[in-house]
């Protein structure tokens, strides 16, 4: 069985990013990326921190812009608009969530489409649809990332997407059926019915659909590849602080049937915030007139 | 059995769209639909007469521009950008296909996204895989207008669309798994092995393969709908022209299973027309600042 280590294939991009970022500088080019926060959410400011840290390392400049919790929606898309045409920017990322008086999709819609490194705007959600992305989402890209890294077997498979998020199922669930991956997909969600007589034909699953261990091991067959993109918190007074996080999947139970797993945490989530610097890089080529 | 008739729905909806229509004139606005046409593609030209004549039907204004077969993809860009800034045109429809030495995507993408009545840009295939659509492609939105018109059972139904193009199998796809409708979705195509078994499981079978009489009896479970959007010129020589035109499902075969079943011809053809005259009332809808 196969631990698919988010870790492990972040470390190898981020090699290959650090060569990307001095051959843009050499070129005269410093790839910037600008980090919205608004609000005091202390999940989302952990998040930030994350990515500040890895674009540092791999000498992605950073740029924080905070607003506070009481930030209006106009302030917001002026802030959007302004980095929109910094020329010195070249990826924006507006981390969610938004504090709930704030319309988030409004605001996002507003980015760029040649600066949405998180892949959210319609016109890059559209490019992907299409077959010619430009920005893969960063859950998304990060998990066809670990199948290309562990030379897991996709074409021709059958793969099970649990969640239509517009964040993961959906564009996993669409980029999987293209001709680059090949696989037969099948998307379910909330008002799937007889969700197990599919996940237990699934060579291929992926769980995105933010319920703790969801996935038990009979909805599993042997041999099947599973990645869990679920970071749930569960209570558990055992623990220092009270709780602990777990995946979509039952790992205990799924893990032993598994050609490969992801592990929750240690899994995707490492992933995400690496694919955020290929597509801040991405931007930057593309801005320089660069072939992507 | 229901047999799905496209000419019924689609005279229900010209109905419908003739009001909405009158009241745009009422409003100082007539609804306007620029037709381009390069080349001299026999089908081609067919389908756009029959894309005037339901204009003209509906009360619809349709201009016909032609570029001849030499055309140069400067000349047919000029001509489109042209159009996306004539106040007078509300939509816009490049026929396709073009000829081979002409970038038809390029053409496509040129549309202003506001006037895309084909729904095939960028800008609005991403809202519709974000769940928010503007203009839905013509087939698909006809499709889904039929199952809608025959009230038939969608959600928390199982459905498996046959073949990933961009026009047809890839929006439906997406559309049916949708809160809308709710279905749970598989998407197969030309990779995909064992598509029997799938297509065995559907309560709802969508076949958009372009191969004449591809699903058999046998592919098709007891009481299943099926949407056959398939239209193939098979030779016939007993025929007075030489040929017949088929769907891809082997009706003969499969209709007598089936809860409803649409036909070839009359079936999803002529719907298509119709949705593109909905998706221009749309546009002038939405040019006029009205509610959709």
């Amino acid at each position: 069985m196969i631990l698919m280590s988010g870790a492990e294939v972040a470390k190898s991009l981020e090699q290959r990013l650090q060569e990307e970022v001095e051959d843009l500088r050499k070129r005269g080019c410093q790839p910037t990326l600008a980090v919205l926060l608004v609000g005091d959410n202390p999940a989302s400011q952990s998040y930030v921190r994350a990515k500040l840290k890895t674009a540092e390392r791999i000498g992605i400049q950073a740029r924080h812009y905070e607003l506070p919790q009481s930030a209006q929606q106009a302030e917001l898309l002026a802030r959007v608009r302004e980095l929109n045409v910094d020329r010195q920017v070249h990826g924006i990322l507006c981390q969610l969530p938004l504090p709930a008086h704030l319309n988030a999709d409004e605001a996002v819609q507003q980015i760029a489409p040649l600066k949405d490194v998180d892949g959210l705007t319609a016109a890059n959600m559209g490019l992907l649809a299409l077959g010619t992305p430009r920005f893969i989402p960063c859950t998304p890209a990060g998990i066809l990332e670990m199948l290309r890294f562990y030379k897991l077997p996709v074409a021709g498979k059958t793969a099970v997407v649990i969640g239509r998020s517009n964040i993961v199922g959906r564009p996993v669930s669409i980029l999987l059926s293209q001709r680059d991956w090949n696989a037969t997909v099948m998307l379910c969600h909330s008002k799937s019915l007889q969700l197990a007589e599919w996940t237990r034909r699934a060579d291929l699953l992926v769980a995105a659909v933010g319920i703790p261990e969801f996935v038990t091991g009979d909805m599993v067959r042997e041999g099947a590849v599973v990645v869990d993109v679920g970071i749930n918190r569960v209570t558990d007074p055992g623990r220092p602080k009270g709780y602990r996080i777990c995946g979509d999947v039952n790992h205990r139970q799924v893990a032993p049937k598994c050609l490969a797993i992801t592990p929750v945490p240690g899994g995707v989530g490492p992933m995400t915030v690496t694919m955020l610097m290929v597509n801040t890089v991405q931007a930057a080529r593309l801005q320089q007139g660069l072939a992507p």
